[in-house]
Protein backbone atom coordinates (compact mmCIF):
# COMPACT_ATOMS: atom_id res chain seq x y z
CA UNK A 1 0.00 0.00 0.00
CA UNK A 2 1.16 3.81 -0.51
CA UNK A 3 2.81 5.86 1.83
CA UNK A 4 0.04 8.02 1.85
CA UNK A 5 -2.21 5.30 3.23
CA UNK A 6 0.20 4.39 5.87
CA UNK A 7 0.41 7.92 6.57
CA UNK A 8 -3.39 8.66 7.03
CA UNK A 9 -3.16 5.64 9.12
CA UNK A 10 -0.49 6.94 11.40
CA UNK A 11 -2.58 10.26 11.65
CA UNK A 12 -5.81 8.52 12.99
CA UNK A 13 -3.78 6.39 15.15
CA UNK A 14 -2.76 10.03 17.01
CA UNK A 15 -5.81 11.51 16.59
CA UNK A 16 -6.59 8.35 19.42
CA UNK A 17 -4.03 9.09 21.28
CA UNK A 18 -4.59 12.65 21.45
CA UNK A 19 -8.38 12.02 22.14
CA UNK A 20 -7.08 9.69 24.88
CA UNK A 21 -4.07 12.42 26.17
CA UNK A 22 -6.49 15.22 26.45
CA UNK A 23 -9.48 13.18 27.48
CA UNK A 24 -11.58 14.74 25.28
CA UNK A 25 -14.44 12.44 24.77
CA UNK A 26 -15.96 13.95 21.67
CA UNK A 27 -12.83 13.38 19.70
CA UNK A 28 -12.64 9.33 21.30
CA UNK A 29 -16.22 9.02 20.26
CA UNK A 30 -15.58 10.65 16.37
CA UNK A 31 -12.41 8.43 16.16
CA UNK A 32 -14.25 5.00 17.02
CA UNK A 33 -16.50 3.66 13.26
CA UNK A 34 -20.22 3.51 13.67
CA UNK A 35 -20.38 1.61 10.94
CA UNK A 36 -18.76 -1.38 11.90
CA UNK A 37 -18.61 -3.71 14.52
CA UNK A 38 -15.83 -2.60 16.93
CA UNK A 39 -14.25 -4.34 19.71
CA UNK A 40 -11.67 -2.91 22.56
CA UNK A 41 -9.39 -4.94 24.50
CA UNK A 42 -7.74 -2.57 27.78
CA UNK A 43 -4.88 -4.15 29.53
CA UNK A 44 -6.00 -7.39 31.74
CA UNK A 45 -9.52 -7.15 30.72
CA UNK A 46 -12.22 -8.90 29.08
CA UNK A 47 -12.82 -8.50 25.58
CA UNK A 48 -15.40 -5.06 25.24
CA UNK A 49 -17.84 -5.67 22.07
CA UNK A 50 -20.02 -2.61 20.62
CA UNK A 51 -19.29 0.51 20.15
CA UNK A 52 -21.91 1.83 23.05
CA UNK A 53 -20.15 -0.62 25.71
CA UNK A 54 -16.42 0.51 24.27
CA UNK A 55 -17.20 4.20 24.48
CA UNK A 56 -18.88 4.10 28.08
CA UNK A 57 -15.43 2.23 28.41
CA UNK A 58 -13.81 5.55 27.57
CA UNK A 59 -16.05 7.77 29.58
CA UNK A 60 -14.99 5.43 32.52
CA UNK A 61 -11.26 5.86 31.59
CA UNK A 62 -11.25 9.67 30.70
CA UNK A 63 -13.27 10.69 33.99
CA UNK A 64 -10.85 8.43 36.38
CA UNK A 65 -9.24 11.84 38.40
CA UNK A 66 -5.66 9.79 38.68
CA UNK A 67 -5.77 9.20 34.81
CA UNK A 68 -2.52 8.62 33.28
CA UNK A 69 -0.59 10.80 30.84
CA UNK A 70 -0.41 9.15 27.50
CA UNK A 71 2.76 8.93 24.71
CA UNK A 72 2.88 6.95 21.83
CA UNK A 73 6.03 6.00 20.36
CA UNK A 74 7.15 3.53 17.45
CA UNK A 75 4.16 3.63 15.64
CA UNK A 76 4.23 1.79 12.13
CA UNK A 77 1.12 1.69 10.23
CA UNK A 78 0.46 -1.78 7.68
CA UNK A 79 -2.45 -0.60 5.35
CA UNK A 80 -4.44 -3.40 2.81
CA UNK A 81 -7.53 -2.65 1.31
CA UNK A 82 -10.39 -1.00 2.91
CA UNK A 83 -8.49 -1.15 6.52
CA UNK A 84 -5.27 -1.02 8.29
CA UNK A 85 -3.40 -1.13 11.38
CA UNK A 86 -0.85 0.36 13.69
CA UNK A 87 1.31 -1.26 15.99
CA UNK A 88 2.94 1.00 18.93
CA UNK A 89 4.16 1.13 21.85
CA UNK A 90 2.05 3.45 24.92
CA UNK A 91 4.52 5.26 27.46
CA UNK A 92 2.70 5.56 30.65
CA UNK A 93 4.26 6.90 34.12
CA UNK A 94 4.05 3.10 35.29
CA UNK A 95 5.38 1.85 32.41
CA UNK A 96 4.48 0.41 28.54
CA UNK A 97 2.35 -1.28 26.59
CA UNK A 98 2.70 -2.74 23.33
CA UNK A 99 -0.58 -1.81 20.85
CA UNK A 100 -2.66 -2.66 18.44
CA UNK A 101 -5.32 -0.56 16.79
CA UNK A 102 -7.49 -1.96 13.94
CA UNK A 103 -9.06 0.87 11.36
CA UNK A 104 -11.49 0.91 8.67
CA UNK A 105 -12.00 3.25 5.79
CA UNK A 106 -15.72 5.19 6.47
CA UNK A 107 -16.83 8.10 4.55
CA UNK A 108 -13.74 8.71 3.40
CA UNK A 109 -12.12 8.17 6.94
CA UNK A 110 -9.84 6.22 8.82
CA UNK A 111 -11.74 5.01 12.15
CA UNK A 112 -10.52 2.76 14.71
CA UNK A 113 -12.59 -0.58 15.16
CA UNK A 114 -10.38 -2.47 17.71
CA UNK A 115 -7.67 -1.67 20.39
CA UNK A 116 -5.43 -3.98 22.18
CA UNK A 117 -2.95 -2.98 25.01
CA UNK A 118 -1.18 -5.35 27.44
CA UNK A 119 2.04 -4.99 29.55
CA UNK A 120 5.57 -5.18 28.34
CA UNK A 121 7.88 -6.84 30.41
CA UNK A 122 11.13 -5.50 31.56
CA UNK A 123 11.16 -2.48 29.42
CA UNK A 124 10.00 0.79 31.53
CA UNK B 1 -20.59 -8.86 6.52
CA UNK B 2 -21.43 -12.34 5.69
CA UNK B 3 -22.12 -15.44 7.95
CA UNK B 4 -19.54 -17.46 4.93
CA UNK B 5 -16.98 -14.75 5.72
CA UNK B 6 -16.79 -15.23 9.35
CA UNK B 7 -16.76 -18.96 9.10
CA UNK B 8 -13.78 -18.89 7.28
CA UNK B 9 -12.54 -16.63 9.81
CA UNK B 10 -12.77 -18.84 12.51
CA UNK B 11 -11.37 -21.91 10.63
CA UNK B 12 -8.64 -20.03 9.73
CA UNK B 13 -8.20 -18.88 13.26
CA UNK B 14 -9.02 -22.59 14.48
CA UNK B 15 -5.95 -23.36 11.92
CA UNK B 16 -3.97 -21.46 13.66
CA UNK B 17 -4.31 -22.59 17.26
CA UNK B 18 -4.56 -26.12 15.80
CA UNK B 19 -0.80 -25.52 14.52
CA UNK B 20 0.03 -23.91 17.99
CA UNK B 21 -1.41 -26.92 19.72
CA UNK B 22 0.15 -29.61 17.69
CA UNK B 23 3.57 -27.46 17.06
CA UNK B 24 3.32 -27.63 13.86
CA UNK B 25 5.99 -25.48 12.10
CA UNK B 26 4.34 -26.25 8.32
CA UNK B 27 1.32 -25.38 9.23
CA UNK B 28 1.88 -22.26 11.29
CA UNK B 29 4.25 -21.38 8.14
CA UNK B 30 1.48 -22.12 6.16
CA UNK B 31 -1.30 -19.79 8.15
CA UNK B 32 1.31 -17.17 8.03
CA UNK B 33 0.72 -14.32 5.05
CA UNK B 34 3.43 -14.24 2.39
CA UNK B 35 2.24 -11.03 0.49
CA UNK B 36 1.17 -8.77 3.46
CA UNK B 37 3.41 -7.38 6.42
CA UNK B 38 3.02 -9.57 9.16
CA UNK B 39 3.81 -8.25 12.68
CA UNK B 40 3.27 -10.51 15.87
CA UNK B 41 3.20 -9.42 19.39
CA UNK B 42 3.93 -12.27 21.79
CA UNK B 43 3.15 -11.41 25.75
CA UNK B 44 5.19 -9.34 27.59
CA UNK B 45 7.76 -8.56 24.43
CA UNK B 46 8.23 -6.14 21.59
CA UNK B 47 6.84 -6.76 18.34
CA UNK B 48 8.06 -9.01 15.77
CA UNK B 49 8.13 -7.81 12.24
CA UNK B 50 8.52 -9.62 9.05
CA UNK B 51 7.66 -13.19 7.76
CA UNK B 52 10.82 -14.17 8.30
CA UNK B 53 11.42 -13.29 12.08
CA UNK B 54 7.50 -14.33 12.84
CA UNK B 55 8.19 -17.52 11.94
CA UNK B 56 11.37 -17.81 13.86
CA UNK B 57 9.53 -16.85 16.92
CA UNK B 58 7.51 -19.75 16.20
CA UNK B 59 10.18 -22.48 15.34
CA UNK B 60 11.41 -21.10 18.91
CA UNK B 61 8.57 -21.34 20.64
CA UNK B 62 7.29 -24.82 18.95
CA UNK B 63 10.63 -26.13 19.72
CA UNK B 64 10.38 -25.73 23.92
CA UNK B 65 10.08 -28.87 25.41
CA UNK B 66 8.07 -27.19 28.17
CA UNK B 67 5.36 -25.78 25.08
CA UNK B 68 2.15 -25.53 27.10
CA UNK B 69 -1.12 -26.76 25.83
CA UNK B 70 -3.25 -24.10 24.35
CA UNK B 71 -7.05 -23.87 23.64
CA UNK B 72 -9.04 -21.29 22.21
CA UNK B 73 -11.94 -19.99 23.62
CA UNK B 74 -14.72 -17.17 22.87
CA UNK B 75 -13.75 -16.65 19.46
CA UNK B 76 -15.58 -13.88 17.60
CA UNK B 77 -15.03 -12.94 14.40
CA UNK B 78 -15.37 -9.48 12.69
CA UNK B 79 -14.96 -9.49 8.64
CA UNK B 80 -14.31 -6.43 6.40
CA UNK B 81 -13.81 -5.90 3.00
CA UNK B 82 -10.40 -8.66 2.45
CA UNK B 83 -9.40 -8.46 5.52
CA UNK B 84 -10.64 -9.54 9.16
CA UNK B 85 -10.50 -9.86 12.66
CA UNK B 86 -10.71 -12.67 15.29
CA UNK B 87 -10.53 -12.08 19.11
CA UNK B 88 -10.69 -14.55 21.50
CA UNK B 89 -9.43 -16.16 24.74
CA UNK B 90 -5.94 -18.35 24.90
CA UNK B 91 -6.65 -20.81 27.83
CA UNK B 92 -2.99 -22.17 29.13
CA UNK B 93 -2.45 -24.14 32.02
CA UNK B 94 -1.25 -21.14 33.70
CA UNK B 95 -4.38 -18.81 32.91
CA UNK B 96 -5.34 -16.88 30.42
CA UNK B 97 -4.38 -14.81 27.11
CA UNK B 98 -6.95 -12.05 25.33
CA UNK B 99 -5.46 -12.54 21.99
CA UNK B 100 -6.34 -10.07 18.69
CA UNK B 101 -5.82 -12.17 15.08
CA UNK B 102 -5.70 -10.07 11.91
CA UNK B 103 -6.20 -11.81 8.76
CA UNK B 104 -5.89 -10.88 4.71
CA UNK B 105 -7.02 -12.68 2.15
CA UNK B 106 -4.05 -14.04 -0.07
CA UNK B 107 -5.38 -16.44 -3.11
CA UNK B 108 -8.97 -16.70 -1.86
CA UNK B 109 -7.42 -18.20 1.38
CA UNK B 110 -7.21 -16.07 4.99
CA UNK B 111 -4.01 -15.93 6.10
CA UNK B 112 -2.26 -14.34 9.47
CA UNK B 113 -0.78 -11.37 9.53
CA UNK B 114 -0.59 -10.27 13.06
CA UNK B 115 -1.24 -11.80 16.54
CA UNK B 116 -1.58 -10.07 19.67
CA UNK B 117 -1.73 -11.98 23.33
CA UNK B 118 -1.86 -10.38 26.63
CA UNK B 119 -2.38 -11.41 30.09
CA UNK B 120 -5.73 -11.32 31.54
CA UNK B 121 -6.16 -10.29 35.08
CA UNK B 122 -8.46 -12.25 37.79
CA UNK B 123 -8.96 -14.83 34.98
CA UNK B 124 -7.82 -18.92 35.34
Amino acid sequence: MTDAFSAALLSANEAFYDAFDTADLDAMSAIWASNHAVVCLHPGALPIFGREAVLRSWVEILSAPQRPAIECVDAQAIAFHQSGMVICREVLPGGSLAATNVFVREGGVWRIVHHQAGPLSGLR
